[in-house]
């Protein structure tokens, strides 16, 4: 079978099931059904707190086949994660699946129990590191399941992706089972994305090293969701927590697509009065903040939001008064974290509320401008974030592809040519994001836009902008590095592309070394 | 059928169903289920402004039979429930169930409605005014049914209350359904009751006289949950929106019981550090929490928390840092509306959260202390609060016996005698409360301790208080008035009291006038 973007899926996958194939980015609305959900009812008197992590896993029914999820917000310093997963294991449990909102090189140790059979399973919006090494690998017996942010929730909400425990790194937890995470020595923020965990679980468990006096305010995620509240000595490394990817470039030729980046918002006619921006957390695109704020201020803009995993640039702007809000699902520095915890301008928002296509609006939909990265594009714009050029798992959309349909404006910037090999292919190793909703490519040799946006390869005609087709910028990068050989792959089917939607619109087969 | 408090009760209830009931307040609990959701997806460049209610009800379908449901924040100052029913019946629509929160004298042109079989079916968990006047008359086709602020949701979310279309009243909006209610000229602060009927039923339509630029924050309910926006001059009159019940009394009898209930409080042992209290409106319940705030002080207590219906009073002993945080699902006056918008410390909570005894725990199970009012209360503690002495219905629940259920000490504030009627009677009109979560009587002339309660009559018999037994306390009133005599009532059942856990606790039958 191809789906409509041409890509070879099976009907079927073992240890995945039919396969539903993508049929475009808004195909796939209309009413939608969220599922029940089953609650242990808490009587006045009854008592939540725990003091490990056996204890509680003593109160819960495990058995093999379980699927236990996490969230991210700790990202690189999360200590939750390996040692729920270690706690389980030693009681011979297997067959378990994962559902991490993302999955980070601190959780290496997950590829031991990939290995011995204890983890069969990872559903994840964003793998990096040795799991993805050892999903690319064939080490996970069935297929690892890559969602998007958005996506997530939806699968949770629907009940496509049923959580039989969730188990919550909380930076500060009180007696009852309120969480938020903006105080502790774990602070990282919003928890945005374990929201629909909470909401959507058959058992929710809260793990924290700050228990606090109820009521811990503020509450992110309530006492109604929350079964039992585990005290243990540290969930996290605030060090691993602040990614380090988070600070603008210094390359000029990064700061060189930022300032033409900016030149095509700007000739887009979205910069007004309430225009609202999003960017990713890389070099490049952060540069393109930094320009776009000078704009604003120079046109005297006032925004209507920022939103996405937010920066401390982000925030810098929020003060100046560039925007009126700011919409958080995840903080990726400490300015993030303190402006959330202070400024009610600054508010939280779930996985859901960010990107679930299946609700009554998420907060992509309302986006303008939208700042992307991409590992590989091809000439029919579709982005691969997902697996390297050499075909291995080392990332994956995240929130990428959920930003990109609901923007009005979705740039991807990237060099021409990264490691000698041109970004621009005929054809990406994995679709991550469909090119029908990505608007414009910015490289520092030139700027292609989507031949579906007549309006805007009209309005960038009339700069003095470096517009040309694709296919010319794609020309452009092979003279320079010669047309890279296509990567062998196996049959195999290691990882599935899920889109927003759920359906299939991509899977990474098993690279031939 | 008797249910276990003794009350006659059919097994089955033309134009309700099968009565489950009551078997105890904590008899039903255990594993629940909440129920899936329709959701009406959203794409990216739907608008969700309309200029009307005409206009949202073009947009969805209508049809005899419906349910639609309205919170109560407005209170006697509501347009919206009036002016929605006004535009259903406009159009012939019939047998209309109306599932408000509560319900006012402002709503009285609910009885035209239920004269002419518009609306046959009344939802709510509290009536006074001409509505209930009528409904007590025989008006509404098929018997009211009266919940507990915990139990709306509760029914709401389990699906025994299915909303065809919630029309939630937004003090302010933006374009995208965003609602909060602490700006606007209608501003009422927390919208607490709303959040069931916004998560739950089929369609959300929020109407608003504040209509403001995407996105408004704070964010009390999210655009996830709502289909349409409509915008209307004004949903209501902010005079009628601040209750004019909430003054401390000054009333001498009044402010004796006051010092009478806090000496009880004070000695349970329950006032030290972690003090949790809440009270309601009632002049004399307000009056407790004057003495208590005193008595706090010289003992120098930080309590945990103030829940409940916030006003000025309570606000004003956060400020004063008698309580760490407040838990606010309805804000009664300006002051309660100013503190909720602009200090952290005052956290809203949903119904759910604060009463709902099916989720993984309320705040009322962490109540402490709760001061409650009676209309009647019977020497098997039971309380009424539903129907007056003629045995009409002036009220409900509301939060009485959740709270009561929660609290550690639910303490009954009321004068001996009102309106040279007893208090204390055999058998209370109506059971609104069981007398199992009632633990003490408290009125001018003598306290009464519930015999269950052994604990607390030995820590009160060290006191100076006049502690006697319920039956005393009753004689000593009928030493004054007489032994009132029974009220009459035909068989006609024209109300259901149900507890919080959706069993029936009593039946309201007509009086004979």
């Amino acid at each position: 079978m191809k789906n409509v973007l041409g890509r070879e899926i099976p009907d079927y996958i073992e240890g995945y099931g039919e396969v539903k194939p993508f049929q475009g980015a808004f195909a796939n609305y209309g009413t939608r059904e969220k599922v029940g959900v089953k609650v242990s009812s808490v009587k006045p008197g009854e008592e939540k707190v725990l003091n490990s992590i056996d204890e509680a896993l003593d109160k819960i029914e495990l058995r093999d086949g379980i699927t236990i999820s996490f969230h991210h917000h700790l990202r690189n310093g999360d200590f939750v994660l390996n040692n729920v997963v270690y706690a389980i294991a030693k009681r011979g449990i297997k067959d378990i699946t994962i559902a991490a909102s993302s999955i980070f090189p601190v959780h290496e140790p997950l590829v031991e129990h990939m290995k011995n059979g204890v983890v069969t399973g990872i559903v994840a919006n964003y793998i990096s590191g040795p799991v993805a090494r050892a999903i690319s690998d064939g080490y996970l017996k069935n297929p690892a399941v890559m969602m998007t942010h958005g996506g997530r929730p939806r699968a949770i909400e629907s009940g496509d992706l049923h959580i039989d425990i969730a188990f919550i790194g909380a930076p500060t937890a009180d007696t009852y089972g309120n969480i938020n995470g903006v105080y502790g020595n774990a602070a990282c923020g919003s928890l945005g994305y374990a929201v629909a965990d909470a909401e959507y679980a058959d058992k929710v468990i809260a793990i924290t090293d700050n228990l606090v006096a109820y009521p811990a305010c503020p509450i992110e995620i309530s006492q109604i969701y929350v079964d039992y509240v585990v005290k243990v000595d540290s969930i996290g490394d605030p060090k691993g927590i602040v990614s380090g990817t988070t600070r603008i470039t210094k390359d000029p030729v990064g700061l060189k697509i930022a300032k033409m980046a900016t030149k095509v918002i700007e000739a887009s006619g979205l910069v007004k009065d309430g225009l609202s921006f999003q960017t990713g957390a890389g070099g490049t695109s952060l540069a393109v903040a930094a320009e776009l704020k000078e704009l604003m201020k120079n046109k005297e803009v006032v925004g209507s939001f920022a939103a996405g995993g937010i920066t401390g640039y982000i925030v810098d702007m929020l003060k100046e008064g560039l925007f009126r809000n700011l919409f958080d699902v995840q903080c990726f520095d400490l300015d993030a974290v303190e402006s959330y915890r202070d400024n009610p301008k600054h508010q939280g928002m779930s996985g859901s509320m960010y990107g679930n296509p299946h609700n009554k609006g998420a907060v992509v939909n309302n986006l303008d401008v939208m700042i992307l990265g991409a590992t590989e594009i091809d000439t029919d714009f579709n982005v691969n974030v997902t697996t390297g050029s050499d075909g291995v798992i080392m990332g994956g959309s995240g929130g990428h592809s959920d930003t990109a349909a609901g923007s009005k404006l979705a740039i991807v910037v990237t060099n021409l040519i990264k490691g000698r090999l041109p970004i621009i292919k005929d054809r990406v190793t994995t679709v991550t994001t469909p090119g029908e909703s990505v608007d414009v490519v910015v490289t520092e040799r030139g700027i292609a836009v989507n031949p579906n946006r007549k309006d805007l390869i009209e309005k960038l005609n009339n700069t003095n902008l470096p517009v040309m087709t694709i296919e010319e910028l794609k020309g452009l990068a092979e003279k320079m590095t010669g047309k890279p050989e296509a990567i062998e792959t196996s049959d195999e089917v290691v990882a599935i592309v899920e889109y927003r939607d759920g359906t299939v619109i991509d899977v990474v087969r098993k690279p031939i070394a």
